[in-house]
């Protein structure tokens, strides 16, 4: 079999791969200028956020270049769908470990253009780089919008305030699991899953859906938010740490999917994937005890909100049972710095 | 000699070493939340860039943490430059091959200060990752403003512009010869120089100084504009493609810097790095005729500029020696087209 051609210049690259993406936003101006302009609505500020993925630690060269593509935007938007804003724009800025072939880049292009219409946004700008056996990774900037002074914090959590996750939680972990260290997962419990059970945990894993549909709850009610991309207690410790606040955690009330009960109940040892396993994607919210019945009405309305436990003085996370006991979780949560 | 500590913990690096950078911008909330805030001025839009710097690729491991992290806010800042605005902050995401020492860190992080002190601009926020084994890599992502639709655009060069360029050309390529490729560098040349000019061509290739001051010029007068980060022939043949235009550059007219005449003179083979060597980042400014006395006054008020060809219809770059013959520039060298 011949080989696949492999792209020969950056600019042919961008014209042909990354130009269509970025035909709807007047200030990327074709890809074709150094710089992209974004004019301000009046009445709003722009939220920013930059977030990388890497081939061997966020995904693996076998993942199809339209997850990876829709990954890389996806873990971006996510952080501006915990402060309020609508996204609007990203940069992308690709190092690519030698010329990508033609399929390869239709593909990455494909999955792009898939997350961006989803989210509603546009690509802006960018640059692309070849270093030379490096593995691929993909930098993005993206910019949202959100009303003057409302982006809604990290660091202003208040005692007595009611913490909400949405959605489920541990799927993503699991799914890493089911596709990567598939000889980690007892099969005890892969046993349990059917063929769909294990594609969807995988999909969690792979296509995170950030939660922008909470834009408005969270601007109308939340008190602090930030979303859980490194697992639960790691990040609601970060939420409390910059608060100056600690939290408590009722186990038992937090959500799991139908899957990944399943695999929890052939496999206990797995549970505390619900409480340190990244890759998530959900959001965590802190809402001021007299609006939690707003924001749970308005919330529920548009994704799946749990109540999970309560703000309160002092500092730490703790884990409580059903009978109140403390419970000891080891491991929390990802740190690309721990050994 | 014991091995010098590493930082433990990815929280700690940034509270450490990079909090202090976004003390004074209120956007960056002391790079405790998981965005950035940006709040517009009225009147004015925001230029976004985004650029990568990565080991053996834009620098080597022996270049200093503090010229690294000088290096990689200078090549963007130095495209906002060329757009006319105004740096105002930007966010950065570092890939690690493995935790830092805090001596390296304490250098990195001085020598963003004094970038971002020199240019005017704070940390906003960012990323780090590490990624074992990989080579260092920081992708900045910069942000200025400019008044409202006024971004100095690269494909708006019209036939009849007077083409300048600021600065002296060829001085980085000279420096990193100098520095990293001591053996292709001719003695016969390098013996010319004194151990303060050679530092000074290496200082031109490890911190190069962005245009900013150039900006009301640019403004007021400018058609069109670029930065120089690839040699001067081949960023024009893109402002010319950008444009739908041809240029003529007058080799003769090419600004070199003092020492880079000494060398061209001992070693003529060099000559043709002012033309094609990169890392200069000064500006290529196409200027309508009519304005072309106004904007050399403005600029020679805060930088050289020199005056060094036209931009006429069709397409292509051509160079031509005093007598009006034809060059033809080649990667390393050139000859003359047959009279």
């Amino acid at each position: 079999m011949a080989e696949p051609e492999r792209i020969a210049g950056e600019d042919g690259l961008i014209e042909r791969y990354l130009a269509p993406l970025a035909a709807r936003f007047p200030g990327a101006f074709g890809l074709k200028d150094d710089c992209a302009s974004l004019t301000p609505e009046p009445g709003y500020d722009f939220v920013l956020k930059t977030d990388a993925v890497a081939e061997g630690v966020h995904f693996l060269a076998r993942d199809s270049a339209a997850d990876i593509a829709w990954k890389a935007l996806a873990v971006n938007v996510s952080d501006l769908a915990a402060k309020g804003a609508c996204p609007l724009a990203y940069l992308m800025s690709i190092a690519f470990p030698e010329a990508p072939t033609h399929s390869w880049m239709k593909e990455f292009a494909a999955g792009l253009r898939a997350a961006q219409d989803h989210f509603g946004m546009d690509l802006a700008g960018g640059d692309t780089d070849r270093r030379k056996g490096v593995p691929l990774s993909v930098t993005i900037m993206a910019i949202g919008s959100v009303p003057s002074g409302r982006m809604v914090r990290r660091g202003t959590a208040q005692p007595g305030d009611v913490l909400f996750v949405t959605g489920t939680l541990g799927d993503a972990a699991l799914g890493l699991r089911l596709r990567h260290d598939a000889f980690a997962f007892p099969s005890e419990a892969a046993k349990v899953l059917d063929a769909g059970e294990r594609d969807w945990l995988e999909q969690r894993y792979l296509r995170p859906e950030p939660r922008t549909v909470l834009h408005d709850a969270l601007l109308a009610h939340a008190g602090a938010a930030m979303d859980i991309s490194d697992g639960l207690l790691k990040d609601l410790d970060r939420l409390c740490r910059a608060s100056g606040v600690s939290a408590e955690v009722r186990a038992g009330d937090l959500p799991v999917s139908g899957p990944g009960a399943k695999v929890f109940a052939a496999a206990p040892d797995l549970w505390a994937l619900a409480m340190t396993g990244g890759d998530d994607y959900e959001l965590l919210v802190s809402v001021p005890e007299d609006r939690a019945a707003a924001f749970q009405a308005t919330a529920a309305a548009v994704c799946q909100v749990t109540a999970v436990g309560r703000i309160d003085k002092g500092s730490g996370v703790r884990v409580r049972d059903a009978t109140g006991a403390e419970l000891k979780i080891s491991g929390t949560g990802y740190d690309h710095f721990s050994p």
